[in-house]
């Protein structure tokens, strides 16, 4: 098409699938295309060049991709704050475990598990929606916002932009709905800074599990799961030397992370900190 | 690149932007390109070609890309159980409100919220992990899964496959772990029926609310909802109506999805569901 402005990747399926996997890189997948090697090349991008701003309407675009995702019923029970601001960037930087990549990346949006637009339909319609008090209808709502995000970092990526997602946004959910002035039975479920990576900071495609644990057939089953975390945490170990992260493994990092309650940088308060917000979550 | 086997989408930027939000459509975005094209143009497949297989290696290749996808803190906390077998796509289909569809196309994706593996991890190291009983883990196991789905129906997509969610799969969570084998601490999220389209029932674009409704800038704002939403409801009951589906507006489809809690199918009970299922949402 004209005015195309993708950069496809260069870069082969095999090695991509190397990148990914290591030694265990499935060799039976199908040749792949633009996009599913758009999909593969993935890696998260902390390191951005601050003083590049983003083309004029690249925010309506990554919107029209989020909202062409599926969502569950049509219900579109999310919603999107993109934030530009200087000022508002670093404070909610403060909020999220002062990662300083908010403050750097030209755009931060903030993903929103959205009820309040059906909540306030319902009173326009003189009535309340029962779906809303509960646990399944929230659980709507933030995979309806993991799949429009998800479409906009893909978008965010063609377009040759970085991003990274910012799960610490929950760290402190009641500071961060007062900071975009959210009404109730709305959260922001996570953020994610959006700009041009620095050049001089490139990011290496991260490696994951070997399909043989994630990719289950007709049934579940976890036969040689050991020996496979056993493989992967040598990957990681090397692949976090490289990038400057000390030797650390896999299995190490998830004791850090989930081995503790006090690990959870306050999260553990999550379920009072809905209610807090108006998700009753029956 | 060789051996490509993509379809890049034909129509233009513009054009598919009219399709998505009919009078609403941004006039501002960025030019796109052959990955933006393909998520505008996303339309949810419900009638397949039972007869046409999948290429060999399709599967491996969804769940690569999916696993490209961002995960929190690189937990990978979900799986996904790939079912071809037409027997047990009978018995899921029985489970999710007896779409027909499930049946239909070849590949039925069942994208599980997994905390299993870490509990599993946690017992080899001799330890609980604490942050596994929270309902903050819970919702990173639930993202996980969803990323890295929309990655694999996008995936899916650039393959010339159609595909559509099926939240409909919570309806009975206990029968379906019991037919996937599931282990305690996982949950099918929802489905994902992936296959030929037909080509002798070809779906349309869906139409979504204006961004004037889903994006906000640096706060949340409701100015014009009303309006806005009433311009939809006529979008909606056009769209409706040009397939088939009588003419039933976005509000009279939003009341009778969340109106009241017997309209949930079930799902009203999924707090006690998932307790049952080992999440115990602390």
């Amino acid at each position: 098409m004209p005015n195309d402005i993708a950069a496809p990747t260069a870069i082969s399926m095999a090695e991509l699938l190397r990148a990914r996997y290591g030694a265990a890189a499935p060799a039976n997948t199908v040749p792949g295309n633009d996009v599913i090697r758009a999909l593969v090349s993935h890696r998260s991008v902390r390191a951005f060049d601050a003083d590049r701003a983003l083309p004029a309407g690249t925010i309506e675009t990554l919107v029209a991709a989020a909202q062409s995702a599926s969502t569950s019923s049509n219900l579109q029970t999310w919603s999107v704050v993109a934030v530009e601001d200087a000022g508002r960037r670093a404070r909610l930087s403060e909020f999220a475990s002062k990662q300083a990549f908010i403050r750097q990346a030209p755009l931060f949006m903030c993903w929103l598990a959205d009820l309040s637009r059906l909540d306030r339909l319902g009173t326009a319609k003189g009535r309340k929606f029962e779906a809303l008090d509960y646990l399944e209808t929230f659980m709507v709502a933030i995979i309806d916002a993991a799949l429009a995000a998800q479409n906009a970092a893909v978008a965010a990526e063609s377009l040759g932009l970085g991003c990274v997602y910012v799960g610490a946004l929950r760290n402190k959910p009641e500071a961060v709905a007062a900071e975009l002035g959210l009404p109730p039975h709305v959260m922001a479920v996570f953020g994610l800074s959006i700009g041009y990576p620095d050049p001089a900071r490139p990011a290496e495609i991260k490696p994951r599990l070997p399909q043989s644990l994630i990719l289950h057939r007709e049934q579940y089953a976890t036969k040689d799961e050991p020996a496979a975390i056993a493989a992967y945490d040598g990957e990681m170990k090397r692949f976090s030397a490289r990038n400057g992260m000390g030797d650390t493994d896999w299995t190490s990092r998830v004791v850090s992370r989930v081995g503790t309650a006090a690990g959870m940088s306050g999260r553990d308060r999550m379920r009072a900190i809905l209610n807090a917000l108006g998700f009753e979550l029956r």
